[in-house]
Parts: structure tokens; sequence; C-alpha cells
């Protein structure tokens, strides 16, 4: 299937963020492609890739990057598609590629998720592409429903770790 | 008509940075609201407005919040639509705001955009809606393309600036 | 026994440092009951366990949660019981925590203590109970006083470690 | 009438922000005393009065301080009351104050509010004397109540805004 | 005569700041020139301007930015010229801006400066001009033996200082 | 007189700040001298003022600077006379000066006081003369009481300010 | 032999931090004490302490504190003694204990040296006693010059390392 | 061969990081040399080598430094040869060694590169040597062709990644 969401990263290295990002695309159905790009290695390609985007038929962009994190906001730069970018934490806890992503100027808006958040970005690309497509609409209020879940669970694991102490 | 992006802020104090989002989906002839609601000061009407944004045709939301900024996470959680988030900057620079609004857990992203970013939270919103829309793709596709003429004005002024040093 | 000081955390990853204000309360013999919402994930049990609590009996609220911590505030939001935030440190330290915990707009307070600081929490929950109970009260003098007993220690630990030096 | 709340101060040039306490307590009939001391300046003044407040019919310690703002941890140190810790802005955004007196050791919390918020303060103190009165809980219930009042209003003020707008 | 330093900025703005290189570069009578390119809003005259600059006889490009200021990496992504970047302050005074440039992946250096330190820049743009040149490396160091002079300035008005004190 | 302390700084520009260390050294009748040095731009007459301030009878430096703070760190390199440092803020509010001095590397102390404590570096120096003086001792006793006077006025201050609230 | 010097830290967990200033103070046959004391849990002993350490003999103080760390401020102000702060890294790297030790109001200065400096706390006490005793003076005259044996030896192992570059 | 490329380093510690500056020098066959120097432990020789090496043929100075990093700033103060800081990452993560190196005062520039950026130190000494070498810059621009190689390889191994979702 022709892929709808790009996901971008810098290195393989970033893959034990990012594949959650693939993951839930892929729990999602929603057709995607991943690849390597370097705003600072591979730039000819970056604008090349992020001018061309569009008429590929990509809606959502997603984007990771560490340090000196331009590579979001030199796509956003080349695409009126909406860029998500995720800072990849390094020596100073991700603050360099979250300042580096989020604080673009005006008329270049880069969507920035948490540090380290490969699924948040795929989450909030699926809510963008929910905007227009029922069915994805319907599947995400579902997800949204089940993170329930993970509470409920906690909440019988406390239960049982209540029982040690003599006041309860 | 029918407004499809809203805006929210906590106060009357935030409306010199969103007034320029609100401009901006004007000058898109996006229909559009603006209100204020407070996560902490109104927090049901703060539920009963993200848990029925969608059923009244809102596609996507904007919040601004500064210091312990948990609006746009709280209006995120109780919603399936994108949440575009605007940290205020107060005593910290933003800092504060930047990251109680940016570092959101897993399953419950907030698209976050520049400290005082009204105009870019509004752009990325038209991003989003443009993903299914070529009227509003197009129109932004020209404003992209405008935002060359502010450098293309900058440079007129700097020809000028150069006239006064010796070697050019 | 009921309850009267509620322990919240986000996910049952907390309980190290939750597990320490649980241990304080029982041995003040204080009861208290441990359980887990999110204010992201499950927003309306957060409303509706913060706006009842009171009337069920609970005196003292503590809330632990990290990154974009909005979970104390919300609560804080939703009750007239104090509200104690205790930051859980992650990527950046905690420094995420403690901002989006303790930069409160003005009108809903919430009490932080230290990153990780389980123990001070339910400490300050003793502290509050202890305004209107001379029971507790006498308890935790006599805890502050048992405190300085680690110094007492440490004092016979560097007694033997002098020894090594000539000049003593 | 004899003072159940104590604000304490190292200077009158943080009345600014610790008169909104004192305003605050006076608006809920709670009787006060404003004093100044310093951890620093007059240390045996704050033991002495740590340790002799609850004797005196104090229930709840409001101490500010700014930079290495000690005052709150020392007075905490000297009494079993709680402490209420307000940090002062001053050359680094109120960070180094913060910082001081939130990350208190294992036994002897300070209950943190924002940075400047003496109002908030106020309201955590209000908030643990009405664990044990009525009186007081009524009238903090309508207080938190009467928040969305200014909510209110910027709704008001908002909806002549928008008039502005062609699209609305 | 051929520019042979290149001073890029986003917008007239940072003239201030910039116009410090131009008339340093003046003073030692290299020829320059100063343009306006933004690497969000003109990415194609950036990716133009980088890799044809060495054709066109430039040898260092000086390039200021603010926020999340990635026109410097990006310049370096398209030359093998020598590229040095000033971090622009504004709400967080600088520090994101310093982060967005410096931290660059390796294979792509930027010569990062002092945070506003247009002079700075362009001295370091003489320095490097200097491995070649015999006469700028003379006036270089005539230019370091001047700036003791600013120090026998303050020396001068210290001097005065003293007399107002009695023990000196 | 033959002067004991040398304040030394980058320039006149620190003179409202280290005026306050010149003035309390006046107050204690100790013998001082103030000079503009600067590690950057004179590092020779650093190097001599520094290791030859022993022999002319000096027996401590205070040395103010900003940005990054070499100073205090290279005098120290070259003397074993204690040296105290002095950050000076400007657009980081002067975190930057603070961790260039403090952060020296085993075997070379700088004795830090306050981001822009010039009163400070002064009675530090005043602590380690009256180390073998006990008429500087007596006069320290003397100051370091005169201090409550300060928290003495702000009460009387104080006291007035009750009078407006209706509940005291 | 009666301490001249006084190390205090808050709990044995310090040891390998202030182990260093201990040996180094051996080294120098300077005689001195350690003990642990906390200016919150046993803020009397601190007073008791800092208050009659110079009729003991004690010259100079050195107090090693971690996160809201006021022991050294404390100290400091209850006595007229030089005290040297040593802030100990915890989870926000040593920012909170640097801060918090550092950022004294005037009046009351701290000598703050490094994060976790503990050898660096106990050289700047030996230039403190120095300044009086000119056979510490000499020593230490040597141990500053012993420095750059570690240089030395550092330039043997990089002789080695060069040879395996083919260029050198 | 006569070196003209200086590194220096304070530690064989920081040889981990700076190995692969004398690498890519090698790689490049451009003559270097390794020295250890310390602004604060060898400022006498430190001094000597930045005054003379411009007369030893040196064309550019790598210098690589932790926590109070004066050591490029300090050669930069007694040479007009380019200086290249590198700033080297401990307890704060390489914030301390950056503001260090960095925040230079108008007049004496230091070229900094990433946090523990050894090898973009040795290129970027290389791009400066490039201006007058036109082999160098061939093997430059060789050098930047290549770097997209690491992004193609990446490609290649997410292509396999790609397999495992049932999307693609």
């Amino acid at each position: 299937m022709t892929p709808i969401v790009s996901i971008i990263m810098g290195s393989t290295s970033d893959l034990p963020v990012m594949g959650k990002a693939a993951q839930l695309l892929d729990d999602f159905e929603i057709p995607f492609e991943i690849n390597a790009l370097s705003a600072h290695r591979t730039p000819a390609q970056v604008e090349e890739f992020a001018s061309g985007a569009a008429a590929r038929g990509i809606k959502v962009i997603i984007a990771a990057a560490g340090m000196a994190a331009a590579l979001p906001g030199v796509i956003a730069a080349n695409t009126t598609l909406p860029v998500i970018g995720v800072p990849i934490a390094s020596t100073l806890g991700g603050m360099d590629a979250l300042l580096a992503i989020v604080q673009m100027p005006p008329g270049i808006p880069v969507a920035t998720v948490t540090i380290n958040g490969g699924l948040n970005a795929a989450l909030l690309a699926v809510e963008m592409l929910a905007i227009g497509d029922k069915r994805i609409a319907d599947r995400l209020s579902e997800y949204k429903q089940s993170l329930s879940g993970k509470i409920v669970k906690a909440n019988a694991e406390l239960a049982e770790v209540k029982y040690k102490f003599k006041t309860n």
C-alpha cells in the first residue's frame, strides 16, 4: 500500500524509540514508510524528500533527531504537510534536542512531542489522519479507552501491595 | 459558521500571544471560536468542553497555558482530536510551561509549539486541516511561499546598510 | 478502618518511591489507601475520585507523577482537601515533573515535596493531620527527635574513620 | 485574637508577594501574624520562633525566602507544625530558591508552592486548617467555586474580541 | 571587491548584534557581504547560497540565528567552508539557540561563539583568514595588543574611584 | 598603607557590584587596592599580578568576572593565596559565570560567592583575615550582630502593615 | 592535637567525597576533626557546634551537603569563622546543592567550591590557614608546584599514543 | 613532519574523546601534535605554549577541557591563531564546560564545538586549513560526501526492519 505516514530518523540507533511509532501505525493498519535522512549529512535528500512527500501521497511526517536537532524544522521548511518532531535524549537528557525542535520561528511550526516519545508521535499522526477518516477516528476512540486498562492493572497490583500494611 | 478550530486560553492576558492565532485562522477563512477555560479553575468545564468538542464539529483544539500548564494535556486526555499546546512564558522564560506541556506520557500526545508561539499553533492547525482539504492546502502553499518575502525585504534593508562600510 | 490519607500514583513503577509513603503512614497507624489513577489516562476517574474524596472521609491526598505531571494539580482543582505532590524523576532528573507540579496558578496550590520524596510526602500529611490530633502530634514529636539518631550513628562510624589519619 | 497562622519573610521587600497571603487569610477571617526573620541573619530567633510556635497556638507556618532559601527548611527542622515554603524570584527567575526550598532531605518536608506564590501559600494553609474546621471548609468550597468567575469574566471579554474577525 | 566573508542573518532585527561583525571586518579591510537568509523561510536559497559560496570566492561564513537556530548547521551541511555560528538571545537568554547551534553531530562542525557575539564571530573569521595571510596576521596581532587598552582605561577610572575610600 | 586585599575586576562596568566590596573593606579599615585585569585581554599582567601578589603583602584576592569567567581560576593557578570569585550576571542570569568560576578542577580551588555578591566576597576576605587577627575578629562579631538590625527594622515596618487587616 | 579545621557532613554517604578533604589535611599535618551534623535533623547541635567552634580553637569549617543544602549557610550564620561549602551531587547533578549553598544573602558568605569537591575544600582551608603561617604557606607552594606532575605524566602517556599515527 | 595542528587536553582521561580528533587529522595526513596542558595546573606552560605556537608553525589549536574549562580561552588570550574548544562532559552533562568555553568576552573568540565533540573539532581545523590549501579542500569535499554513506547504510538496515510490519 502507498504509505501515508513517513517516519524519518537520523540513524538506526533511534530505532528503540522510533520502532514504537512504527508498531503503533502498524496496529492501526496505517501504511507507513521508515527511512533514514539527516539534515546535516544528506541535506539535498532531505529537501527532495520533504518537497516531494505530499505529491507521493504522504499526509504526515514524523522526524526524530537528537542534539542540534535540525531535521524536523528543515523538513517543515520544505513542505506544507504537518511535521511531528521527536527529541532524542543524549548527554543533556534531551534538553538540546527539545529546544532545537520546538523553538521554531513564526511561520514554520513543528508539532513537538515528549523526549524519546516515539509512540506519542505516531498517535499524534493518527489523530491528524482521523480528522477526515471516520474509521481511524473510531479505532482511536477504542485505543484511548484502552489506556485506562493500564491503570486497572496497576490497581490490581496495588491491591496486593496493601496487604502487607497493618493499618489497612 | 460552525467553528472547526477551538482556541482555548486560561486568561485574557494570553490574548497578545493567542490573538495572532485567531488572526491567522481568520486570514485563512477557517471558522474558529475563542474561549477561556482553566484546567485548575474550571476543571468540569474543561472535561465537558473536551469530550464534546468533536461532536460539535471541532476538528483541532489549540490550548495555551503558562506555568504548571496542565490545560493542553487534560484536554488531550478527554478527546481524540489533535491538541496543539502553546507554552506561555512567565518568570522562568517559559521553561516550566514547555516541560509541563510537551512531556506527556505514552498514549496522550500534545503537539507542542514554540514558547509564546500563537501564530505557529494556528498554522499547525491549518496544516492538519489541509490534509483533507485541497483548498486549504493550496492557500497554505501560497502562505509558505510568502514567508520568503520577509527575507526579500530584509535583504533590501541590508543593501542600504552595506553602503556605510568602506570595503564593499 | 476508613482511610484518611489517599495515596495516588500513575503506575506501579512509582512504588519504590511511594512505598515509603505507605510504610510511614503505616508506622504512624494512620489508615490510608493506595490507588493508581492518571490525569491523562483516566481523567474521569480522577475527577470522580477528587471530588468525592472529602465525603468519603479522606483528609489529605498524596499524588505522585512524573514528566508532564498534571495529576496533583488536577486533583487539587477538584477538591478543597490539601494535595501533596511528589515529582518523580525520569530523563531530566525530575525537573520536568517538579515544575509541572509546583508552578500552580493562583487559587489552586499543590504542596510540593522533594523529587522522589515519598517519605516526605507522607510526613507532611502526618503534620497536617497532627494540627487537630494530639496523639499524632505527640508521635510526630518522637519521630522528629529520632531523626538525630541517624546523625549519632554517622558520628560513631566517623569516629572509626578518624583512626586512620595520623594527625588526629 | 491569637494568631493560628504565622507568616515569616526575610525582608519587607517580600511584601508585594506575601501581602497577598496576608490578605487572603484576612478574607477568611483566620487570625495571623506577620514577622521578619532570617535563617542567616537571626538564626537564634528563627530557632526560638520555630520551636515555640506550636505552644503559642500557631498551627501552620508560611515562610518566604529567596536565593539560598534556607528559612523554610530551618523552621521545619525546629517544629512539627506543617511549614509552607514560598520561593522568591531574583536573578535566576527563582530557580535557586525553588531548589533550596523543595529539595529537603527525608524526614523534614517543606510544602513548597509556586515561585512568588504568596496567595497559594495562604490557601494551602487554609486547606490544612479546614481539615478539622467545618466552617473554614465551607468557606473554602465557596472560594474554590468563585475561581471560575475569573474565567466567566475572561469569556465575556473574549466574546467582544471575536467581533473583529470576519469568519465568526 | 569580491567578498571573502559572508555574513548571514535571519532578520534585520539581528543587526545590532551582527553590525559589530560587519564593522570589524570593515576595520580589517576584509571584503564581506551581508545577506538575510532563513533555514526555515528560504531553505532552497540557503542550500543554493551554501553550496555555491566557495566557488564565488567566499572563504568563511558567519551565520546568526535565534531560537531553534538551524541556519548555521544547515549551511555547514552544504559547504566545506568553515561556518561560524552566533546564537541570538530571546526569551530563554539564548540557551535554545546556543544548544541548537553547538550540538552538531559528528562530521558537520559549526564554530560556535558567544551568545550575541557578533564581534567575536568576525574576529574568529579574521583569525581563520590570517592562517594564510601575513598582512591580516600582523593586523590581528596589533588588534589583540590593543585589547589591553580597555583595561588601561579601566585602571585609570578605578584610580579615581579609590580616592573616596579612607583606608587607601 | 600597604594593601592586604586586592580587588580585581574585568571592567569598570563591574563597579556597582564590586564597589560594595571596597566599601566594606574600607568600613573594616582593611587596606585594599582595586585594579582592572582580564584573563583574556591582559593574560600576562594577570600572571604577573597573581604570582607577585603574596610578595607584595597581599593576603587575599577577590576577583569578579562574568560570562566565561576565567579570571578567578587563572589567578588561583598562579598563587597560593586564597582567591574569592564573584560571578557577574549577564544574559543567562549569571549561570555561565557561576559554573565557570566554581567548577574548578582538583588542586586549584576558588572560593565562590553569591552571583553579583560583591559584599559577601569582601566579608569572606575579612573572615579569612580574622583567623589570625583578634582586632578584625572582634569587629566581625559586631558586624554579624548588626545584621539582625535589618530584621528589627523590617519587623517595625511589618507592625504597621498589620493594622490594615481586620483579623489582627 | 587540638583540631583547627572541622569537617562536617550530613551522612557517612558523603565520605567518598569528604574523605579526600580529610586525607589532604592529614598530608599537610593540619589537625582536624570530622563529624556528622544536619541543619535539618540536628539543628540545635549545628547551632551549638557553630557558635562554639571558634572558642574551641577551630579556625576554618568545611561543610558538605546535598539537595536543599542548608548546612553550610546555617553554620555561617552562627559563626564568624570562614565556612567552606561543598555541594554534593544527587539526582540533578548537584545543581540544587550548588545553588542552595552559593546564593547566600548579603552579610553571610559561604566559600563554595566544586560540586563533589572535597579536595578543593580542604585546599582552600589550607590556603586560609597559610595567610598567617609561613610553614603551611611553604608546603602549599610545594603542593601547587607538584600539580604540574600530573601533566608531566599525562604527556609521557600521550607520547606513546602518538606512535600509532602515521603522520607523526 | 612539523605539526600544524596542536591538540591540547588536560588529562589522558580525555583521550577517548580527543583520540577521534587525532585519528581524523591522521586520516587527512595533516601533521599534528598531542600534549597535555592545564590552565590551572601548568599556567606558565600554557602561556608559553600559546604565545610560541604560531612561530613553531602551528596554524590551528584544539583545546579540550571539562568543568570550569578555562584552557581554550586562556590559550586564545595568548595567540592570534584560531582556537577550537571542546567541552568535556562530567556531572552536569557538560553544561559547565560548554558555558565556560563558549561565553568568551568581546575580542577573544573560541570556536566551540559539540560537547565531547573531538571529531568535529578536528574537522573544523581541517576546514580552516582548507581555506588556503586546495589539496585539503578536495579531500574535505570527498569526506563530506562520504557522510551520506552512513545514511545509506542506515536505510539498508531499516529496509529489513520494515519486513516485520504487516501494513508495508
